[in-house]
């Protein structure tokens, strides 16, 4: 049973956080592309960053920013990445910064600056300034919405959560917004989320408790496999909720940080199931491995094997290209004590047992397979570690709307 | 100027080498599927095998066989991979290996035993051991063709190749086959290289080369990233061209290394261009790297990247996606340093300059793109190093072939 309360929430969910969406004039279609959200103290903070060599200036700036684990605003324009814009790009990003803080009337390092959108092309500055004053005049405490709009680019819908705890007997929020195109328009730099929470909660502990979610959320997703020059996830924590310094000894850490997986989570794969090409939903566990790791490298080497992704696509139950993509990765395992399942609301199959494949009904196979989430199992029988990952197939849309996509 | 004469050539072009390829009733339809490579004397021997953990029993019995680095015969079944078969996958294995050694009056030690096609279903034992008794009994000097033949799976054509080259005066000739479904048919267990030559050659040096030529060749090309079960690459040198065996001490120990690395690559992209579903084939060089293995770690995220493939099946040549792939891959590189180029018979456009795109006509690009062969110059302007790759791009044809594919 779930320990929290799951809610139609957002980033101005959580007390004290106040957000907006306002159009700067950086898309070209009349669509807001520019959001502020600010906490109405300072907050701590954490961010998780792309690992791309190719960064983006506002990554390298906001980097910067957030070190000291203090932030009390996060400035964000869709539209263009401001990524390969060399020495003007990250004067860009600092004027952003600069700006924000200005009208905001807060220091520049704390605020944490991000864009999505083309790749390659100079921000329109002028425009830029202009849409973060604009930002900062609207902000209310219910503008969550307006950001989780203002951060989309290509995305066909919003992506928005909110969840609520009792720490202490205090009421606790988390609220996040998030936005990627999945496999749309990867030339729109691509992952983002924001995350905002009322807990009281140690600076230290808080960023690693984001960096060990990320592990289980945003890296176990994968679309087509290609990291993006822009790629962040950020949480803001404002201590408005008045529990008690929430750390990895309190008592109910364990229910926080469950509550806390459940909305990044939620955000991340809400971006696979934003992908459009995409005809199923691919959910890989593995189960009985000796490391966590090891459970990671199988299922993102299932998930991102091109042949795994048209075998599902074509509804094609093929276990040697499960097997051989685990084969392939780093994990290790024993293919004579490893079983694979095909799992779907059309049933349940055993396909590959200890090394080879198992004895089923073809037909059992195709009715699993018509459902549009399905769920692959792999038993290594080695240990007791498990993680689990989502993705999707790889289908004629994808190939079409990426082979005609131009920036 | 090439040192070497390249001719039509296979692996009974070098003296002393017999083959046959016959139909042992494996493959369903009536098309040649079992060869036996045979030298007249022992041979100097190497062979490299598939990483991928889940390898087939050929592969594990074979790699014994070779450790001596001597071997007489090569056996080949094509239509079944015996992968995935457990304990009688690999007593079928040691089977095929005696059962050529008995009819060859030969130790099954010297035998490398390999089968290539369907994984997951048992050996017709019956029909392989009668297929080698007729395969060694029509062993001939003029073979080569047919072994070339009875190797292939899904392939549309044959893939052979031959040089010569003088050694201490004396003529030496390297020839080879290679099967390999490039996209097609990515179930039949995949890549397979036999290279035989009569020079008179070190067995621990023939061992370095082939490794370092793998490096540079078979590990070199991708279509989809995926590493079959089978794969395996070996090498026979019977010294019956009676040079001063070579080593690395040997004077004209470069004139042969470039022979035999031109035999290699020639096989490796010959696999390339047989991937149905390409419409393009992509050469991408890193040069100017600190080292060797940043311009392949480069090289292999650019051409396994699904957004540059898709990219260029589109004709649009997107630096943003080439640079993001770079970017991600595990190669020290600088940024802001870096310049990429696109080239073909339809001209060069430098694209990316200096960490921005650089200043092009779009209308040029497009040119460049039109053609089938198309190149990618990444200069790193950092080292002296570089590196060089083949790949396809990624088309609806890819999609449809191996989304109804069914083993």
């Amino acid at each position: 049973m779930q320990k929290f309360r799951i809610f139609d929430g957002d980033v101005t969910s959580a007390r004290g956080f106040k957000a907006s969406g306002v159009y700067a004039g950086i898309k070209k279609k009349i669509k807001s592309d520019m959001t502020i959200i600010y906490s109405d103290v300072l907050a701590n903070a954490a961010a998780v960053f792309t690992k791309n060599k190719v960064c983006a200036a506002p990554v390298v700036i906001s980097k910067e920013h957030v070190k000291n684990g203090k932030i009390q605003a996060v400035v964000v324009n869709s539209g263009n990445a401001n990524a390969c814009t060399g020495d003007v790009g990250l004067k860009d990003a600092t004027t952003m910064a600069e700006k924000t803080a200005k009208v905001l009337n807060i220091q520049k390092e704390d605020v944490i600056v991000s864009s999505t959108g083309v790749i390659g092309v100079t921000m329109p500055m002028e425009n830029v300034t202009k849409g973060i004053e604009l930002a900062a005049e609207v902000l209310n405490y219910e503008g969550g919405q307006q950001a989780a709009e203002a951060i989309l680019t290509t995305d066909t819908c919003k992506k928005h959560i909110g969840v609520e705890i009792e720490i202490d007997g205090k009421k606790v929020t988390i609220g996040g917004i998030a936005k990627g195109s999945g496999m749309i328009h990867p030339n729109m730099a691509t992952m983002l989320g924001i995350i905002t929470t009322d807990v009281n909660i140690d600076g230290a502990f808080l960023n690693e408790l984001l960096q060990e979610t990320t592990k289980d959320t945003y890296n176990m997703i994968t679309v087509d496999g290609d990291t993006s020059t822009n790629d962040m996830v950020c949480v803001l924590a404002n201590g408005m909720a008045e529990n008690k310094e929430m750390n990895k000894n309190h008592n109910e850490v364990e229910k926080f940080t469950e509550a806390f997986k459940y909305v990044n989570e939620y955000l991340a794969k809400s971006i696979v199931f934003d992908g459009e090409g995409a005809t199923k939903f691919i959910e890989v566990e593995v189960v009985n491995s000796l490391t966590k790791d090891d459970a990671r490298f199988a299922i993102k080497s299932v998930l991102t094997s091109n042949l795994v992704k048209t075998a599902f696509f074509g509804e094609d139950g093929n276990w040697g290209r499960i097997v051989a993509a685990v084969g392939y990765s780093e994990a290790n395992f024993d293919v004579e004590k490893t079983d694979v399942y095909l799992k779907s609301n059309g049933g349940t199959v055993k396909i590959f047992e200890q090394g080879q494949g198992a004895v089923y009904e073809e037909a059992d196979v195709a009715k699993i397979l018509k459902y549009k989430e399905i769920q692959v199992l792999i038993d290594f029988n080695l240990g007791k570690e498990k993680a689990i990952g989502w993705g999707c197939d790889l289908s004629y849309d994808y190939v079409k709307i990426n082979g005609s996509y131009r920036s």
